[in-house]
């Protein structure tokens, strides 16, 4: 590949690409402590749910490591693995690998180890199986292409390990020849599309234009686009969708337009013990990451990180496993609202 | 009024504020040939299309000014009045108002100061028709408030002399104690709503939150918004509306919300013979303004400075003269698609 590792274990240290610093510099973060990994989380130096999820397993071998040479109590470790499973509320991925890991803590250090670097593997091949069935989707719903797409935010190797979920299914059609070209959305407020997608797109040689995200409705509605790929940070058990803010408002775009919008996410983030989008927590982010440097000081702003896509609007989601299209969740977002002209 | 002049002419100059520095620096151009005040219009130190408007009538004085000092000969002035008319493309107000002034060139240069000038009187009065008119339209269908209001781009003093037209109607809205707060698009890539709207509503006292556009259509399906207001750049004959860029998907939103979406904007908005929303010219500006700084070097942007809204999704427009609700317009906006549930 051409970029360096996003995520690995090394010398009992974990080693993550710093997000915040793309794309105008590479620097890798060499984390040893519980602080500096829930720092490197919240500060968005790592972040997309599956690499959370990737990192949360790494953090509780990590834990386990300065535990032992800190002499902390079970209690202790317990609190400091705990941590790292809040260090973000809404991608489920994260708490997930962490309880999984955590699980086999009684076991000792190298089982630890052995299970974190479990999920980094497991992490990568499901994004392989999520792209190629995506990609056959679209093929299936749009014909052979050139497709273009239009994608938000950043669901690459960056955010996934090996290919990408939504990203990952872009690639695929590339590697398939059914590829056009990418609309991307710069993803405000931290602009993970211009900064992230853009310089993994560039990397891979694959054609893209950014827009802003108050264009894409339009961009859509004046067919631009032959589908509409996303990720996901959590889908709850009813089929909503929970991802980066601005992602409701391309489904809506999409039914307008009559045009498919995929989900494509690994299984992990389905969520089965939230029953609907309501129920899922929602975090708030500081004021000035949308207000500075261009609004007057002080000015207060209402920066959700994510939001609620439901179910009715999402023509299928796409996992490791299988495509499961509107209408198929157990407890029916196809059957409870108008589902419009979209699903072609 | 508790902020400079925006627009004047002063010994033969144009004063005018330049909105590129707002709200940092209050900074005021002194404009004193046509290659200035394009380069002013250009670059967008002067902007909103009422005082487009009202620059451009002061620019034909100007220009007669500059012409009688350089020895211009008639086709020279007719040359120079005309690249003021096309220094922006998409609103109607900047070609028309240097039209009507240009009739009376041939009267002489204090003739044309004093058209000039009115047009300035006259824009500023026709807002606080707008306003008054749009505050009433909005208390009858939301009730008595206090009112929660979400807008776009920047449509105050700064844009249209006066109170404004979106921005004027919320204005209003607060004089009559009807307003409760505000919630404010940071309208990328230029980002008026956070660096001027915010601004505006500073100085006026009005409670306000920044957002960012894509998290605009999610913060009116959660129930944020009583009502949208927008202004317009033009509309035409059948009501379709071009207006800054984001302003499609703010529609969308509100119709699938049910809250009612009003376009406020002067009667010299309104082309007739621009017969729909597919007749308009959409400004394309530079790659830059989405790319620069957070993309990697040389990406390339979609960047379209303004969008369409269908009269399908207006439930109304207000003016100084009249309000023009969906399903009013000569050639049938309401009358050619599936309205939806808005408009309450």
């Amino acid at each position: 590949m051409d970029y360096p590792d996003v995520l690995a274990w090394r010398g009992g240290q974990i080693e993550a690409l710093d997000q915040t610093a793309l794309p105008h510099q590479i620097r890798t973060l060499r984390i040893t402590t519980v602080d500096e990994l829930v720092d490197a989380i919240t500060s968005l130096a790592i972040r997309g749910a599956p690499v959370l999820g990737a990192a949360g397993a790494l953090g509780v071998a990590l834990a386990v490591r300065q535990g032992l040479g800190e002499g902390w109590d079970g209690a202790r470790l317990d609190a400091e693995i705990a941590r790292i499973a809040a260090a973000r509320p809404t991608a489920v991925n994260l708490s997930r690998e962490v309880t999984a890991v955590a699980a086999v803590a009684g076991s000792g250090a190298a089982a630890v180890e052995a299970a974190a670097l479990a999920v980094l593997d497991a992490t990568a091949a499901t994004s392989y199986q999520i792209s190629e069935r995506g990609a056959a989707f679209l093929v299936e719903a749009c014909g052979a292409g050139p497709l273009r797409v239009h994608t938000h935010c950043n669901t690459g190797s960056l955010a996934c390990l090996g290919w990408g979920t939504a990203l990952g299914v872009i690639r695929a059609l590339h590697a398939g020849g059914a590829l056009g070209h990418v609309i991307v959305d710069e993803t405000r407020p931290l602009l993970q599309g211009a900064r992230l997608t853009c310089w993994e797109l560039g990397r891979l040689g694959i054609e893209h234009q950014l827009a802003c995200d108050g264009a894409a409705p339009f961009l859509i509605s004046r067919g631009h686009a032959d589908a509409v790929v996303v990720g996901a940070d959590r889908i709850a058990a009813n089929g909503d969708v929970a991802n980066k803010i601005g992602t409701y408002s391309l489904a809506l775009a999409a039914r307008q337009a009559g045009i498919p919008f995929l989900v494509a996410a690994p299984e992990s983030t389905i969520d089965p013990a939230t029953p609907d989008g309501a129920a899922i927590p929602i975090e708030q982010r500081p004021d000035e990451e949308v207000a500075a440097p261009a609004a007057p000081a002080g000015t207060r702003a209402l920066n959700l990180a994510f939001d609620i896509t439901p179910a009715e609007l999402v023509t299928a989601v796409v996992t490791e496993d299988r495509l499961i299209r509107r209408g198929q969740w157990s407890t029916g977002g196809g059957a409870r609202g108008s589902a419009g002209s979209a699903g072609r």
